[in-house]
């Protein structure tokens, strides 16, 4: 019970990678918002490229079915599907009985008792592409008061031949005004935090200069002012005691390669015996460029909660 | 309107660090838990010590109001106070119209129109005494479960003359048992995060491998099975999809220098004046070594509220 | 933003009367559980019938769309849709710039800014036909439980010509244990209360012996014991300090009657000019009938939120 | 869990009538309202008088601890604290060890396998004291909006020898504007219905004309409007669809007589034997006149939650 993001600006999202439709509700957009569906489209693509290494051909048409009339929210709950038309389940009938080793197979069965086997069920990175969608419909809101995202792939390389690889993205959100954020467990930078952890295989959050600043000393660390208010440097990221502070909103997140790779791997059945199984399907080789939208999208989820 | 942590555990905080009291209200506490206050005040006495930077005598006596009869747990909340005794208001009072560099000043002021400028007010680390009275509690309940917690300084430096430092500090929670989480947007992971990052002064949240495992292969990365569902590497730190795996949950968690520094520091004032000031007061020129039980609260305050 | 019931067992709900469809995501459902669509399909047509005052043909087909797996529910969200197919919004040309007296064209407009006119939108009755798909689950869940209910019309009259009645519902829940409940705020029969008054044209609700029971005595109103800890009376409905007493749980909803007769009826413009209409399109003249299975559905929301 | 009311403007309360006190938490009052500490006193004033049937001598000393400074509020949480002074525990030794009837007794001891036997503990109308606190200060917030409130005791009666009494009390507010509310759950109406029900000894709530309202027909119960957007009648009470419209909001709360009364009682022990005693200790014979002011107080909290 966990599918819901956000408390003002509410998305719940639903849907198994190879069931009938993906989808979402998003309860909280405020009245009067154009809804452009071509942006919606756009974003859709962004998070359909890459390296193309997903050899769905994903049209992942999105229908909104609520909400909006005559192009315009209605400040009623928008509620949006995405049917699944391009499964191929029988690919993953080897898997139904067993666990592959770094995969969520064994912890949604200890979870639930149960689980849909076909392409990873709920745990898929599927469940992305309603993030986002919202994060389209959040970005609509956000331009209103010149709030903008930009992400970039700080690190990633080449995957070496038939395996798969991570990365690092960084993120910056221009035009937050101080005063955005609320102390003093649901700080900006907490909640960003968690925005990010929840992406599939997210493994590392840190903001401004993060992990290094663990080396700092506090006169080499602390953001000196000028006499605008800005400050000569940004190592805290633009958020200080959990509050913006006007400057802009920097972090990064590192993601750990996809596990299925499609090499001999050691599965383990329910009473314990390890199967070799070579994985079929579709596979992120290299996941990152096509992750950087739904970085972008739980962006804007977060910042929009705080602002509407 | 934050200052709540948890959704079944739940715990709400309050109190300016030169206030009357700070304290806490923890509902959803289950019956029958026997509190032991002396566990208390060794939890507290955890975080006093370190490198005694902090010059304050802190008794911090906490007091329970309600919620126990005769030693036991009634399952109605849990309400505790600590008096704030040993005050010294007047070292902060050239504070109250400046805005220190790294500071909240500017940013409470930003959010809420008007603060307390005495020693921080609620942006004041102060506030972490309440979260650790409250994981004090979160254990009593989870060691009846078998659920144990083990923090580490991991890096941490001797601050430069007249400086400060920061640190990274490690934590390991034993005895989860497999299927503890909640997809997609209350992962384990993400929630650690979340809670981690509410911390003052933290910068940076990773699990298992963390930014590391952003440069490491899927097939280097994946844990491996053993024959009794454990794995022979942990690079994943216990969490498969947002669910225990039933290895020992692990992650690490990085701080910035506190950013009052007994030095010359540029301070702003409402008019964008900039003035030099030289801080009295009490500050941590290393709060590493304290901040280790204060992680570990919080680790506990993020398990039990998906246990209970 | 508030298409959200319940915090367990969480039921979100979307759809305009006459936009593309209306629908609904539960959230909390437990794994296992098997989903029964022919019940749910009996139980919207305990909806649909009454007294076939609402001359829409609806066959209100309900499709899932994700959660359930081979018939048994996974633990993942149930999403399920109903598509508006038989929407005639010419009915309702003339009401798109006029507000009807007592009904929710007005305050719609004063809380949005904007609404969708057409039969109502969001404020139309219909959406209650979401309600009772999941309340249909819900008493899957709670059928395994021994929990059951039953709703009888206590009042209601034939509506004279031309114009529309009101009535009284009476709901019975039987099976629900000693102790179920959450003091102060959540009280069972707080919880019941909101649930019941959530719905279109309540306009009363009472507990056991309710406004009677302002003018007993107190010696007249408790309910004394029985030695197997039943008591003799009910006359607090089988809730005590906001927890079950494992009695039956009993009360009443009264309902105004539809405020859209057939009849000339002055509307407001925006200007505040006063216009005389006869409303066209379809409207209940007695809703008391169908609305039972709609407090079934809430009570059965209600009380699955408590147990799950 | 369930000590905490309203989600903007929120109030966590907690303390057993016999602890060392009661008392709560305000999350999410807005920084700069004056806290007038004289109209806490006075509203606890309200609260204390009544028929004297309650012989403690409450002086009821309302202490806040955090969140205001100099007079005014940060902004940050508000707790208060009500020591219990003048308890006489021994009167109530005679109960611990069986039910009354009536009583919340039985249902706390299902709910959490124990209970505080002295005075009711977190079962006692004692409770009550910190809602009028918090609803003093909500009305400080309200004030400013130019939003009152009134109540009236509608119906009461005196007691007989020996005996208790209930009754009902009505409740104005005046000046919300029109477009307060969130449906479809989250109705003005649902959201005061269980505001009222968690009043100790609430059993009946209706809106408007209520009850009678089921027995209009549409054309009587519809309230017509004025050129200026009032309404001829209120038969609605003021909300339709969930949304204030602008006319005052009105509605009535039904309560039982309190079940202790001061004769021999029937009380049933753990193995199911029943034992007559005769309660003594301090018992309302009329708690009706002293309780309008915990209903206006439940009230505001109600309203300022969704106008913070």
């Amino acid at each position: 019970m966990s599918n819901t993001f956000g408390t003002r600006f509410r998305l719940t999202t639903f849907g198994e990678s190879h069931g009938k439709a993906i989808g979402g509700v998003i309860d909280g957009c405020p009245a009067g918002i154009t809804i452009d569906e071509s942006l919606i489209a756009s974003e859709m693509h962004r998070r359909h490229i890459g390296d193309n290494a997903t050899k769905r051909h994903e049209p992942d048409r999105v229908e909104i079915l609520s909400g909006v009339y005559e192009g315009v929210s209605l400040g009623t709950p928008i509620a949006f599907v995405i049917n699944n038309i391009d499964t191929q389940s029988k690919d993953y009938d080897t898997l139904s009985d067993c666990f592959r080793p770094g995969h969520a197979d064994y912890t949604y069965e200890m979870r639930y008792g149960r689980r849909d086997p076909r392409g990873g069920g709920r745990a898929s990175g599927r469940e992305t592409a309603t993030r986002v969608v919202a994060g389209a419909i959040a970005k609509m809101v956000l331009k209103t008061k010149g709030i903008t995202f930009c992400t970039e792939v700080v690190e990633n390389s080449n995957p070496p031949a038939d395996d798969s690889c991570g990365g690092i993205i960084g993120c910056t959100i221009n035009g937050v005004n101080a005063g955005v954020g609320d102390p003093v467990f649901d700080k900006l930078n907490a909640r960003l935090a968690a925005a990010m952890m929840s992406i599939p295989s997210a493994i590392g959050f840190e903001m401004g200069a993060g992990f290094a600043a663990s080396r700092m000393t506090g006169s080499e660390f602390r953001d000196c002012w000028n006499e605008d208010f800005t400050t000569q440097t940004n190592h805290c990221g633009g958020i200080q005691g959990g509050i913006s502070n006007g400057m802009p909103i920097m972090f990064r997140v590192a993601f750990h390669p996809v596990t299925t790779v499609c090499q001999p791997t050691e599965c383990i059945d329910h009473n314990g015996n390890l199967h070799t199984i070579t994985p079929q399907g579709r596979h992120d080789r290299n996941h990152i460029p096509r992750t950087a939208v739904v970085v972008e999208a739980m962006a804007a989820l977060t910042i929009v909660d705080f602002i509407v």
